[in-house]
């Protein structure tokens, strides 16, 4: 993990009509990621749907993601617990079935101090022998990870690396500042909209959710900011940007993350990666009159295979 | 579960110095409340930790408090899960050991719309056997059940009763108009500092978090608020608040929950009900500096015992 | 001011279509709500659309109030203002044009400490020689008025009573007890739903919005409290609790506050008081097609005028 | 306003030890401003404490400005109005005394819908004939001006620019493509961490409230982004980062926002431009023995003249 970067996009979870996990779906979109180029791969996160599946359904995903990669990218397995005791039981199997690190949020039930953070994460590290990344996503966990907290834990050695999905790039920046003289720590962007501008104040990689759909840019993103090519880098993401636009069409009953994250899972449908577009109770499903613009969407931004 | 009233207090879960469950604590918890005149007892709350214990000590708290029980209290299991396969999970698990209702939270981790939130509560009601309570606490779970929302699910014979923790009275009084010609649906009120009012105003009960220390007080505020003896529920009510104080002597560095939980458990240690007054990880046990200004308020209310 | 207490709503602003004071119609209000035999005029409130007035719209308005009052009543002059310098400004006006008191939030554009809304109400004290009365809004000033920021306040002199809109029934109780030996200190609720819960728990009085439209019934709430007679309490209270849904039929691209008081406007519209239901700019006044269901609900509960 | 770019710092406001405006500092901070190369003035924003002010103070410091700038640069007048008359009158008064252009929020008493708040901008144009900049501080006034609603009054000329001090750079970036095609629309953040990247995806300039300190690196920072070098740009802000570090300093008992602007106005008087480093009330004044640490910032940046 001495040299974790690039992209790593967080995993959706394909499902079956019927909610269990299809396996096969999971073994084509390893493919598609890796034959895109990317850095590793993260199950088990957000966008993963990670907080809605059965601690049997978590396994599943990580079984079947781990005999798809065949040992290529390193793999970093979602830690999404809504406690210490819970957290410590998802990392031990995790590091059982093989992965390579883990990427744990805070515990997200009770409202948490800042010192009780950091002795999750604490705990953790001395429970199971596996690196950890904390994950950074107030929107959903409720508390942010302060930048003392990080700074903590990434000079104590606690975290390798820092996944922050907090919206405020501004603090990522302070972050970055704060940790710079820390040796073998890095910094990923969760935020799929400023991916080059993260690249090139210093984050280490990328985890964009969208990524499941687009890989290639992403990673033309990536090399393109090594390169110093900024005009490239500009271009893929404005593609991006636009390819957004897939994450407005949920069913008119549903959360704005059902929408989001079932937006992403209709253009994987649409890609012929998914079998379904089916979500995890209790999110809504896309309804199939909703289908016909993120089609468009992917068209126009010629994602769409050619005889689709 | 057609009569289903009075005081049901959310019990504490009593820890042993490493963590584990202490279940002689848990059977000397039953026998003081049961003693008190509670009318149910409502193990794995947000009071009990619930969301910082493994699947294995839910399980452990669930068999011990009705092993204690010994058939005599209506028993309400709580179902805090972050997802609807979870709560379906958790919920067939506390039907088998033989419990008489779960009290289940909306899911917690994503932001949900109220329909996907009715969807969670369907789900679970078609796929377990047993009374559904609905557990309302915003504070904790992010989103809100709207009065529609209740009213729908109660409708429709999906859930059995409300427990409401929202901490505003006026949204719990329009869910009572709303919900007055609905045959069997019962509604309580989560909060301790106006257990009297709720009451009067037309809920069937009470689920008070510090009604472990002093369950009598909450039973003579039912009570008197039945025989229309305000001046003496106003009393108890009275003593509820003062005994209340109690919460603010956490360690310096902990959250609020981790002060009030442990001022809670603080106070049961002192009570001689409890061996320890241990918190699950992450949260910070109350220090031993801080353990005498909670026995002076005890001390002053008259609740520990005369030896003490 | 030593015994302020009873029903003092907080005033409507009628307005002519272009937005201008219309002064005959405070006068018919002022006669209403007298006739009624409510306690005190509050003018200058949230209610009275105060923070989009102008300064010499707001001078109009206690003009009007006090010629139509005629030293009938004590007169209390809302003071909402972004600043310490603009609420003595306010309130100097406000004392010379001969009110009782004053009522003055928080200033609420920065967020202050509680020591700086500490330093603000004694500037305010020491700058003007009238009464003043906190008024706790954080839904709008975006700042709670901490019970120990009451107190201290309280205990101090610096203000003579405390008007909570806070929405947290506990915490107005906590506040009523810490505050109770102090000597005429008066708290007033702004909680339409439980106004009578809250005289029930010791408020000196009741400040509802809802009561221009029908005062007589808030009257007789507060009356039946101070007889004891709760069952004629609950009965109006239940009646304000139903006319209530005239707040939900504001224009559809307008804000929660255009709609409700909107409405309440539309009402005073219906029962003659007012020409015109005009909101100040930018509030979205009620459309034509809004204000039938609007009459239904004062039909059913009898409030319009016999031949209206 | 056709080509309105660059660096216009909003100006903070100087006051006596009596809270009086102190008209010779500002004359002094105009002169630092201007010899540093910034291209406009901005003065009564939020950093000018403008929601502090009286009426009669405000109209002071535009005279002040205006005097100070001898027509030099053009001069943007901040109107941070509760409500749409209001900001019609300072926008009225702004314009008679010669102001370019006004920088204008929503009104932030109520919380308002978009509609609203689109209505509000249009009354203030229909009013006044000045250009209008909009300005987005959702952490003060509560309400985020959406994507959609700065495009509509972009696309219908209602205002002329954006002043983004959202927080949220992704969003910024939404607007920015959104409105790429509208001629003569200008994007202004107020991003003081991110200005460079802020640049490099396309804003026109850049509003730092600690550019009132360090006029010239933010005009560096303008400067090599103009000329692609980011190498340059990189160091400027991270000195601008590290000086971010004199908003630590406030009074143990004060609000975020008087540390922030108290640690802006002791390095001006460090600096030997302003007279005094007094809060407009109700803010806290940084107390003699917090300044030490915020000269030392200042040395440790070459910030402070020679004798200082």
């Amino acid at each position: 993990m001495a040299d974790l970067h690039g992209v790593i996009p967080p995993l959706l979870t394909p499902l079956h009509a019927d909610g269990s996990i299809d396996v096969e779906s999971i073994h084509r979109l390893v493919a598609h990621l890796t034959e895109a180029g990317v850095h590793g791969l993260f199950p088990l996160g957000s966008t993963g749907e990670a907080a809605q599946l059965t601690n049997t359904q978590r396994r599943q995903v990580l079984e079947a993601v781990i005999e798809a990669n065949q040992g290529k990218l390193p793999i970093l397995a979602g830690i999404i617990a809504s406690s210490t005791a819970s957290a410590i039981e998802y990392a031990e199997e995790a590091h059982q079935l093989g992965v390579d690190a883990v990427v744990a949020t805070a515990p997200y039930y009770y409202t948490y101090s800042q010192p009780e953070i950091i002795a999750h994460f604490r705990q953790l590290h001395a429970a199971v022998d596996i690196p950890i990344v904390a994950y950074n996503i107030p929107s959903m966990v409720k508390m942010n990870l302060d930048q003392k907290t990080i700074n903590t834990l990434a000079q104590e050695g606690t975290i390798i690396a820092l996944k922050d999905t907090s919206g405020d790039v501004s603090a990522t920046r302070g972050i970055m500042l704060a940790c710079e003289g820390i040796e073998g720590f890095h910094i990923f962007s969760g935020l799929e909209w400023v991916s080059d501008i993260a690249l090139e104040i210093g984050a280490d990689g990328l985890v964009p959710g969208i990524g499941n759909i687009a890989p290639a840019d992403y990673v033309a993103i990536y090399d393109a900011i090594q390169n110093g090519d900024l005009e490239t880098a500009r271009h893929h993401q404005r593609r991006m940007i636009e390819l957004f636009n897939i994450c407005y069409h949920g069913h008119s009953q549903a959360s704005y993350s059902a929408g989001a994250l079932g937006g992403f899972k209709t253009a994987m449908q649409l890609l012929g990666i998914f079998e379904t577009r089916q979500m995890a109770a209790p999110m809504t499903t896309i309804p199939d009159e909703n289908v016909a613009p993120i089609r468009e969407i992917l068209e126009k931004l010629d994602l769409l295979p050619i005889e689709a």
